[in-house]
């Protein structure tokens, strides 16, 4: 790590040689492997910019000139070169972001982990230097995949119509977001690959791979452009000259010096302008470049020489859903599967390998995903949109207005709901089952295990007239809970141990069905009676509930969701409506945006462990037992009157 | 109306003559003033597409073959084509809905009349076709404008990458969508309509002028292609064919037969194939050919003759609005101003006039204008987004990840928030205030009178750390509800008339101060006392408001928004947060799509009127006597034991 080491700020890269320049990004790519193999994290992304990233800082002087990664995940070699080097609690609490993090340093910008984003960031940024009359540059590094969203083309479209007004895009092509980049937009790009530029790329190459020392050498053969095969003909720049935009490409992504002459040229110009460099995902890193699934995007700890994970756990939520969803798919036709170019991720690959034709990836464009689905269930399909829970935000509307409106029968299924913790505020799945209350006639599934989900999915591809929700958590699912009875649609996971009208009504959702147990348990030894259900269906709320809990002196709700607009609040607004005013409390995550950390650092941050609930409803017992002691008093002062 | 009269659905158009459809062109143009003068509605658009309308009814054969429209507003010339004629009630309760309408007819498959949606729509229908081995044709219609929405685009990607599943895409570019388009893309559709076609289409034009009857005679030279200059060279169909996509055009939109020989081609085609067609707004109707403003968009009842409103009410929020930016605009020169291709209906076009340089149209992109609104804030300037409430639905994963997350000081401005009535189920602008509410550090307004709208939006813009939101109804702005005290932050309106602790508190939110008023009013008439509040802003619920409502016997919310996860649920939560459990009752918008009406009858229909809510109230309170009386019983045993 003789460069590296050296390396405490970008202006530390102006001095260095071209060789040692080289010498530098292996050093990082050895870095890299190392450290990441140890913490988990993205570890492809970045392995796949470090030339991009040097000859970013070396052409540009962040903090003044801005430089923005979308999605990112790709800026750990940015944060290595702006003095981050301490990768041991990586993604941990108390360590580094997984992302850009303004409280790191000032060379962040963008904290926000979903796609896309970046270039409307970056026309802000102009806009406001041309109004203030500065001339710092602004540098949106853009992968191909992250095209495919619907806000870079708003993005692009504004960009395009200012030509007077500075803006560098980077177009970070690797042909693939987590899967393959797909549509018209990918054909376009491979048409680009293929042109003189991408044929001097290729010869390049095959020069720097034997001068550059790599972790594990890769076959010449494997590398990604000439894999993919290539189509020989020379295609114009077309689309984004078309839209007005300049282009400068195709760039060797791995070659500082040719990187390097072409932002300077971009620098110069004056006007919004794109660099299209050819990068390599996974790059010097032999399992990563011979791996077609992609497995390396975002890892776990892994052994560093085979890329083989180090610990296997058990069966996770979202494998529970892919094999429901191949057994669902040969029963039933019409049923067909959409993901947001995270096929893999969200488990639907093996349904895509048994019903190929009944498989669509719309790149990462989750409005397409949902108003697409509207137009399947429409002409006469089911189709369940897999999605990770904080992605179906961006399609928000789509499934309010198009979906819900027209009463379509659409599944979505949400991944990572709840607190996931180690990608921090952006990726947590908060948000759900709160602005999704909103939305007339959609009914919300959370299945608290296994059993669960594969019933409740069953249940929800059953609905033709509505959409439907099922949402999971991130990782292994606990072991089954069982139910001990059943009232209206609700499980009866506990019944209390004695009395006739029992203390607390314990309204548990979802994977939180284990913690509201050991609650009801710790109440018991405290002498509080506890009736523990789990409603399964959390929207619309059971018609059964205000009932139940008028047989109760209070009612205790524990979600794994923003406590604002969530289940609790949900089902306070039932017991309102049927005036049943027993006093309501409601546990669950706090309305901010949370540190990155373990979910089970962060769920102890927040307070949501059966002893602190537990510790709480106790408290709150004893109040409204001395209230209700007052109440006494005072009525029996009205009494002797 | 000889020809009209005998067109019952759209096969009686297949015997027609060329010269018979233009005769019914003719017909219609006059169908539409005289019908739209009176009820109000969408002229302009709907005068453009009468050609197209009826050669796609002749080409295709709806409802087997899908006939879609982006943003309905443009179907009324199809309303008419399948026997809907009775426009006396357009818009109106118990008449035609503006829109599409599925309840209507079944030659109808949208309502949504939120733009960009159509393509993902034509997307899922057509993979539903060929997944169920079905020929039917998918036929969508997109404005020009509608094509800048980032949702166009994710469709558009989709749709090329499938070349041999087909669809058919019309481009109706009138080069605009309120505004004239903005951006890259139009002036890429501007070098399309330079081509020969388009010559050829500029002359046929004037030989139509001479055989049409039209309902006030444009001149040739104020015609839209003409008067807005044409660059006189020929350009390749570049980036729709770039993406993959097949291009006919351009066609003159006003040619019958030319539309339909170039639909014959796309429908015989067999793959995506953009029908590029160029339409005039307004077309035939004098008042909107020569208005530059396009204020014949969407209309109230007008003279037919010279396009005047016939009623000119008093302010309006709008205007309130857009004066107070004027004056804020010269006081702080980092105020900029955002919309999303609504410039003069969101009240810009003073700040506009006054500051060309601090105002953008980033076209109907929502997403972009919320991001590049953070990166606006970023790069030190204070960004103003105003909206139509319910198109902010679009923003809400950027006002989120982007805005919030990055405590960026952005204001939106909601416009039509509430019951808007006439447009129906998907321009009423309920939601913003429930899905709002999850926004961690966001603060909501709701001002109640026009000076609350100077005031607050002043306040909003002063915050620089975190998005402030300003919502107000649509239309006139009421009188001013004058302040009788102040409680925190909120402003009393109204205390109570005697007893020290009074019945109900009773919390007004925004617009709806006088109707709570009224309330208050009839409440005391039957002895219930009550005090009533503005909060003024609604997130985060005033510190001082669980105190208050401890003073008093049962917590009244009111307002105008969806009831679940609203105010009223925010101020419940807020009370069992600080252990005040007082009954509460909420009032809102029940959590359903309206149908279109006017606003009083949509109010009326839904309960929020001043006697219904009192009626209730004073029911709550009867049974919290007697549920007290019966404590009291049961405590006077209890003492008695």
């Amino acid at each position: 790590m003789a460069v590296l080491t050296r390396i405490n700020g970008p202006r530390d890269l102006d001095r260095l040689s071209q060789q040692q320049l080289v010498e530098l990004a292996a050093e990082i790519r050895t870095f890299l492997v190392d450290a990441v193999s140890k913490t988990g994290g993205h570890l492809g992304p970045n392995l796949g910019v470090v030339e991009l990233t040097i000859a970013l800082h070396r052409t540009f002087h962040s903090p003044a000139d801005r430089i923005l990664f979308d999605t990112g995940h790709q800026a750990y070699v940015h944060k290595l070169l702006t003095g981050r080097k301490d990768f041991a609690k990586l993604k941990s609490k108390g360590g580094l972001s997984g992302y850009p993090s303004r409280a790191e340093s000032e060379h962040d910008v963008i904290e926000n982990s979903h796609a896309s984003t970046v270039l409307g960031w970056a026309d802000g940024l102009a806009k406001a230097n041309e109004v203030l009359g500065r001339t710092d540059h602004v540098v949106a590094v853009i992968g191909d995949g992250a095209l495919t969203g619907g806000m870079a083309w708003e993005a692009l479209n504004n960009i395009a119509a200012a030509q007077d007004r500075p803006l560098i895009i980077v177009v970070n092509d690797n042909e693939r977001s987590y899967a393959p980049t797909i549509g018209g937009l990918a054909d376009h790009l491979a048409t680009l690959r293929t042109t003189d530029g991408y044929e001097r790329f290729l010869s390049r190459t095959k020069d720097l791979l034997e001068r550059t020392p790599l972790i594990g050498q890769p076959l010449y053969e494997t590398l990604h452009g000439a894999k993919k095969g290539l189509k020989d003909f020379i295609a114009p720049q077309g689309m984004f000259e078309d839209l007005g935009l300049k282009y400068v490409g195709p760039i060797d992504g791995h070659d500082v010096e040719a990187l390097e002459s072409a932002l300077q040229r971009a620098k110069r110009f004056g006007g919004p302008v794109i660099v299209h460099c050819i990068t390599e995902k996974g790059r010097g890193y032999r399992p990563a470049e011979q791996d077609e699934a992609d497995r390396f995007h975002g890892i776990g700890p892994i052994h560093p020489d085979t890329g083989l994970p180090i610990a296997t756990g058990g069966a996770d939520w979202t494998s529970v859903f892919g094999d429901e969803m191949v057994a669902l798919g040969k029963e039933r036709e019409d049923i067909v599967a959409i993901t947001a170019a995270m096929l893999q991720p969200v488990g639907l690959d093996k349904f895509a390998k048994a019903f190929p034709d009944r498989v669509y990836d719309v790149g990462i464009a989750e409005q397409h995903a949902a108003t697409s689905a509207a137009g399947l269930a429409t002409g006469g399909l089911h189709p369940v949109f897999a999605v990770y829970a904080t992605f179906l935000n961006r399609a928000f509307d789509q499934v309010l207005m198009d979906v819900a409106l027209h009463r379509c029968g659409v599944t979505f299924v949400l991944d990572r709901a709840g607190v996931t913790g180690s990608d921090g505020a952006s990726h947590n799945g908060m948000w759900d089952m709160s602005i999704l209350q909103v939305v007339p006639g959609l009914r919300i599934a959370a299945p608290r295990d296994a059993d669960q989900v594969r019933a409740q999915l069953r249940e929800a591809v059953a609905v033709e007239d509505a959409p439907t929700v099922v949402r999971y958590s991130k990782g292994a699912v606990g072991p089954a809970v069982a139910a001990v009875g059943r009232i209206g649609g609700m499980d009866v996971l506990r019944e209390p141990s004695e009395g006739e009208r029992p203390d607390v009504l314990l309204v548990s959702v979802g994977a939180l069905a284990p913690m509201c147990l050991e609650i009801a348990a710790l109440l018991d030894a405290q002498g509080i009676t506890t009736t523990v259900v789990d409603p399964r269906w959390v929207k619309p709320v059971d018609e059964a509930l205000p009932g139940l809990a008028a047989k109760h002196r209070v009612v205790v709700t524990v979600e794994d969701n923003g406590r604002v607009g969530g289940v609790g609040s949900a089902i306070a607004q039932a017991l309102r409506d049927a005036e049943v005013d027993v006093p309501l409390r409601d546990f669950g995550i706090p309305q901010r945006f949370l540190d990155h950390g373990s979910r089970k650092d962060v769920m102890a941050d927040i307070g949501l462990t059966a002893p602190a609930i537990a510790r709480q409803v106790t408290g709150l017992v004893a109040t409204i037992d001395g209230r209700f002691a007052e109440d006494a008093d005072h009525a029996s002062e009205i009494a002797r009157d």
